[in-house]
């Protein structure tokens, strides 16, 4: 009672083969006596047909869908042909036909177009995984998995493990506890990466390391965050940042291949920081389109109320944005926290807009030259503080691009962001933080800089970006143990913090750690890019919700109170 | 200032080529001037040679162990060769060296022989790991996982992975506890295996699922168990248990060629649980050796004190063992609950030993007729509870073969055990536990006996064993609701008991659950196997001590009051 095909793969050369199959009951229709039956697989789908004097006439008509049956059948050709299904010219003429297991109507449609609330997806996620769309999130990331080891492989690169069980770290986000039994008082926490366990890999020797590790961060979720995901990691010695790079990038050129049989060019674009900031607005620039940001501060800084720097974008062809329209832009900038926007149109050879009476005709007649206006543009300003002009115009040009179309899910466009800053000021807590972690070694010319102008330091770090997204971030490594310990200073560790938290590490430096460096990259982000989805939970099997609930499982849930006093702790009183 | 070269490459053939090399010092000698050092990475060694009269002859003499250091250099013959070492015939002739960084005296000498206590090595664990045979341990580790997906993958399953923040699930070991933030008093655990979670993606249809799987166990550790340990893990739809075990054999003879270049013969043995305890005494025999276990039970019942079951080896060849050595085997028969150890011994053509009295001529002629004496056999006997006799039977046999060298660690007896008993009858407990989880699906024909006859139950489980270690354990699981339902009834488990540990997996079975069934497989023991080395610390590369400590990060660790305030939880007061 074995299958001998799957149920995609019986075409019009197999007509006359006696067949085995086995699957869900995926429809089932009787048409004036005669029963037709889509079996389905994780392949595909077959249809069956039982006419009424077929010895198995009964038990066809007792299916319901999502019946597990195997069926033993002549393939045969079908009379009507089913142009959307691969195997849509044949039929299977069945001679067998037995129900392996039964099923209740399920609570929701087992096909791509689904109607379902995202908590019954969640609660019979099981039944929501069947469906061929999902189906296909996996296989893809799998995929990618296979070609990603596949690729590192062969660059003589060897997986390893890291700890889960590992050890709370400041810095960083809030860990995931886990009490232990045998110290009292005492948690083992999950790790946020394995950053510090990867570079003792260099320590040791190593030279190349990868895993694709499990993350943890109990930070409030996003849409496109999990409690737990999972990073390609990767760490190298005595490789430049560049050859960590391009390293990255055969990666990349061989998945894309593998998976989705595109050429990726290489090398990948490569753009500062502060450019990016100051073309883009953003650190994680979507490159498949233009509308750059351009600085205006000489055409306008004549307007008293445009104060500090004074930046624009021009959308073109934007003869239909209403009034309307630009209250929402403005609305959206304001979210960024800009003062306000500003806008121009030239239309018919005329500009008009929200200050003209500021503009003189010679100024209109500059700044149509300036900024080379065409008819149908709109021109959105704004002003203030440099970082919050560059974010919400950013904001702004994501908005309107992703609005117009003019996003190409099938156009990759990578790039690296190079030279981030060291460190990053809290205005709220008065403090610098590592922009990254403080494991990132800052460019040899800046370390001058690292107590007195951390503003002024520059780090060997290197962000991955596609289509605005933020793939992954890397840096060269502070393989010094002097300069690791200016960087806890200027991050205001006191000696005992760096004692307690990190002691093992700084140790570890002392003993020949060899120059390295490498990257992590979110599995899941790439996964959705490759895939085309925009939500996380798409590419998540077993995922949590927004407040971090599986709602298939009902887990967190109490525990036994033995379980409890095992690991001595106590539900605390409010 | 890059390497071209590794440092196990360099041959006679690279002679008066100008090479660049990085690495650690493994050596430094001073021979009356001229230095030379031996530059170490994890490909090999290379040694360098500096006359007093190079320039780079002051960088030299500083130098010390483990310093990391650049050197560039012309391929020379050497003088002396050295037939160890691979680029022995070699050396290179300084001509540019630079120090990367340097290194305190490591407390523990970096080569394979090392006098370090283990506390050492595992708190300077990146040292110990320097080591070239711990290197070697993971690269061969790494290269396992590799051939293990490789095979899979081209077996068309996918890497599916599954959540480590799950649920607490009762049945089996103790569970680590993960507090939630979000909800007061609820927790997470992290997952003993991803048992439920692979059987629901073959609910889901994903039909062939693997994982390299993290797993976690917080019992008492022995030398051969880790907190946290890796499993291959393995799901399949459809399929019956010869099926899923000639798969498992293709993984490991893909693995074994492609690691150790060794082909295994397929399919392996098969040996019914009952047949192992009774020939082997072990439910995880070594198969490299015989000395089987017999049945003596009619030679020697009319000895009143040897009642109930009666079996014994043959130990051949020992005419060495002296009073002292079989005491010895006596204690530890002891140990394993025996009542006492009878012996026999036949030499120069007489039987002597500790029962003589109870055996005439007419007997004794029977007794080495019947057992087939020969000259300097050993007869060991015990007796008493059938599982008794057989375990203590079965580690005297271990223990021999050990001792009298009769383990070739290059040969690789694999075997399957299959029929295990669905159920274990707990004296302590007064119970019946499920011997191993209770989704394991019980032979059609013993249904019947489920509720009636738990002892008469067997089930369609198998494990894979390799030279006296269980390697695996899988089974064909039950896929119908009514048998899960029987199954929970016979572990004791109340409906309100199900509703609340199982409740949405017997719900999921409701809904077409395809027949299926799977295996999972420790890679750490895999690795030992492969590796010939016993200790499971070998193979880990940041392992937790005999009592769940990591020497070298100091986890667990006490957390600032805070973090137990954000996840409700307290220290308990004594």
């Amino acid at each position: 009672m074995n299958r001998t095909h799957n149920n995609g793969e019986l075409r019009i050369t197999d007509v006359n083969k006696i067949v085995e199959l086995k699957g869900w009951v995926a429809k089932k229709r009787n048409l004036g006596g005669l029963i037709f039956i889509d079996i389905r697989d994780k392949y595909g789908i077959t249809q069956i047909a039982v006419k009424p004097e077929n010895p198995n006439y009964e038990i066809a008509n007792q299916l319901k869908s999502e019946y597990v049956i195997y069926v033993k059948g002549t393939v045969i050709e079908r009379e009507s042909k089913n142009k959307d299904l691969p195997t849509g010219d044949i039929e299977l003429d069945c001679i067998e036909l037995k129900i392996l297991n039964t099923s209740l109507q399920p609570p929701l449609i087992i096909a791509d177009n689904t109607d379902a609330l995202e908590d019954t997806r969640l609660k019979y996620r099981y039944l929501d995984l069947r469906r061929p769309c999902m189906q296909k999130y996996f296989i893809t990331k799998s995929k990618i998995t296979q070609a990603v080891r596949e690729y590192l492989c062969s660059e003589d690169f060897l997986e390893l493990e890291t700890p889960i069980l590992a050890k709370s770290t400041p810095e960083g986000a809030r860990d995931y506890l886990v009490p232990s039994r045998l110290y009292e008082g005492e948690f083992y926490a999950l790790p946020q990466s394995p950053q510090i366990f990867k570079q003792l890999y260099m320590i040791a020797g190593f030279e190349r390391y990868f895993q694709i590790a499990r993350c943890f961060r109990d930070e409030d979720l996003r849409a496109d965050r999990q409690p737990e995901f999972t990073q390609i990691d990767i760490e190298t010695s005595f490789l430049n940042d560049t050859e960590i790079q391009t390293i990255v990038e055969g990666m990349f050129k061989h998945v894309f291949k593998k998976v989705l049989d595109i050429d990726l060019k290489t090398p990948f674009r490569r753009i500062k920081y502060d450019d990016a900031m100051n073309t883009y607005g953003s650190d994680k620039p979507d490159l498949r389109f233009g509308m750059e940001l351009f600085d205006c501060t000489n055409l306008f800084n004549h307007i008293e109320f445009m104060d500090g720097v004074i930046k624009g974008i021009t959308v073109k062809n934007a003869e239909h944005y209403t009034r309307k329209n630009i209250d929402e832009l403005t609305n959206l900038a304001k979210k960024y926290k800009a003062k306000g926007l500003a806008y121009l149109r030239y239309q018919d050879n005329t500009l008009t807009g929200s200050i003209m009476k500021f503009l003189d005709e010679a100024k209109q007649k500059e700044i149509i030259d300036t900024l080379k206006l065409e008819n149908g543009d709109l021109v959105l300003i704004t002003y203030g503080k440099l970082k919050i002009v560059q974010i919400s115009l950013g904001a702004l040009r994501s908005f309107i691009a992703k609005k117009e179309n003019m996003l190409d899910p099938k156009r990759f466009e990578f790039a690296w962001i190079v030279d981030w800053p060291v460190f990053e000021w809290s205005e709220e807590d008065n403090r610098w933080y590592a922009s990254t972690h403080p494991f990132t070694a800052p460019k040899d010319e800046c370390l001058q800089y690292m107590k007195t102008n951390p503003e002024k330091c520059y780090a060997n770090a290197y962000d991955i970006v596609l289509n605005g997204y933020e793939l992954g971030s890397g840096s060269l490594r502070i393989y010094n143990q002097d300069v690791q310990k200016l960087m806890f200073e200027t991050l205001g560790l006191t000696d005992e913090d760096i004692k307690n938290k990190f002691g093992f590490f700084t140790e570890a430096l002392k003993y020949g750690t060899p120059p390295h460096g490498g990257i992590g990259m979110g599995l899941e982000r790439i996964t959705m890019l490759m895939t085309n989805t925009d939500n996380i939970k798409d590419v998540v099997a077993f995922p949590k919700t927004q407040s971090a609930r599986d709602l298939m499982c009902e887990s967190p849930s109490s525990v036994d109170e033995k379980q409890l006093i095992d690991v001595h702790i106590d539900v605390r009183k409010q």
